[in-house]
């Protein structure tokens, strides 16, 4: 059994929708970041950094944070969607980093300047412009391919929460990417995705 | 034998200092990120990110981008630095994804609002902040420890050239920080990353 430790977030989702891929036994337990509930001294334990996602298997007694690692973990403890071969599952690997390092941080810098009242109009021009270039790449990663790195793997289940935020926080960023538009659309159909993004807190 | 396509940035010496530490067989190509070479198509075909580093394995064929992904596909590779027991991988992973979702893509933030001529006092501040909380961070998690996750590793590899940027761009960083201070030393004492520290482009 596995406890999950999430809000209703992006780094959250992925850990769901992994989790629901997976089919694995699991419990939330959600951790309200508005209300600093990350910041408690138990929580720390799991998660040193002092953000969700978290998870703690029982089975292993092993506790992560970062969802990057917790969908690593995830994938070797299943045998699933961290790629078969070799060269699969590095493509898998250096494209759940490209989303650790760079469509994540720089998504949620666009989100956290939008949401500004008083507007700082170069933050948010820079992050900007920095996710449409990304979301250039993915676009074009996906030109002739259903899923990012051969079949449905963590580097979708990372990708795809933050894909989403763009329906929030910048329309412009689909409607200029259809290969993302249809591939954010062929992630969400799935059952066990559909399932995790049902989820949430309270 | 190894082709490592690096410049002279942090990213760049993470693989670097890997290569050097596990005493690989290998050849730089510098990627001149200033004269816009990371935009070449050439280099996309092994960076569809248009980023250092990247690296071509000639004996497996494999080609990878992000220094994540990087690091721990040479770690996989030679047995080294990757962490022994299952406890430990794991811990290795979980800091490898703190630095490559937190304290790189942060300090970068950092470096850049710091080095702007035109300050933007918010997004400064913003960075600088979040700088200081994941310093904090780690430097709780090395009270006690030589390294950040039990034996040396690759987690080290990736946060010492952020971590030692401090010396450029935030001496308050460090000097609130003796764990880290100490932990950078250990680290550049090191004499395969000190040879790496020394390459440099040009
Ligand atoms: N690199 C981390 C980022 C985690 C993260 O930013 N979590 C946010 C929610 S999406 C959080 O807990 N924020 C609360 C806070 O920063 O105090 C990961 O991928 O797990
Ligand atoms: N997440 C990436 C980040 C790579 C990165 O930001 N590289 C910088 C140099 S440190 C770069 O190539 N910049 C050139 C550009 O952005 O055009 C990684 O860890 O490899």
């Amino acid at each position: 059994m596995i406890t999950a430790y999430l809000w209703g977030t992006p780094n959250g989702f992925k850990v769901a929708i992994a989790l629901e891929e997976m089919g694995l036994d699991y419990e939330i337990k959600w951790v309200n970041i508005g209300a600093g509930e990350q910041h408690e001294p138990d929580f720390l334990k799991v998660s040193p950094n002092g953000k969700i996602p978290a998870i703690l298997d029982h089975g292993t007694g092993i506790s992560l944070m970062e969802s990057g690692a917790i969908l690593q973990y995830l994938a070797d403890k299943t045998g699933m969607f961290g790629g078969q071969s070799r060269e699969d599952r590095w493509e898998v690997t250096q494209w759940l980093h490209w989303q650790m390092g760079g469509l994540g941080p720089m998504m949620g810098q666009v989100n956290h300047f939008r949401g500004l009242r008083d507007k700082v109009l170069y933050g948010e021009t820079r992050y900007m412009n920095e996710a449409i270039r990304l979301f250039g790449v993915l676009d074009r990663q996906l030109d002739g391919r259903d899923f990012i790195a051969g079949d449905y793997s963590i580097a979708d289940i990372a990708a795809v929460p933050w894909a989403g935020m763009a329906q929030i926080i910048g329309d412009e960023l689909l409607t200029a990417h259809a290969n993302v538009m249809a591939w954010i659309a062929r992630n969400v159909a799935r059952p066990a995705t559909a399932r995790a993004i049902a989820l949430s807190p309270g």
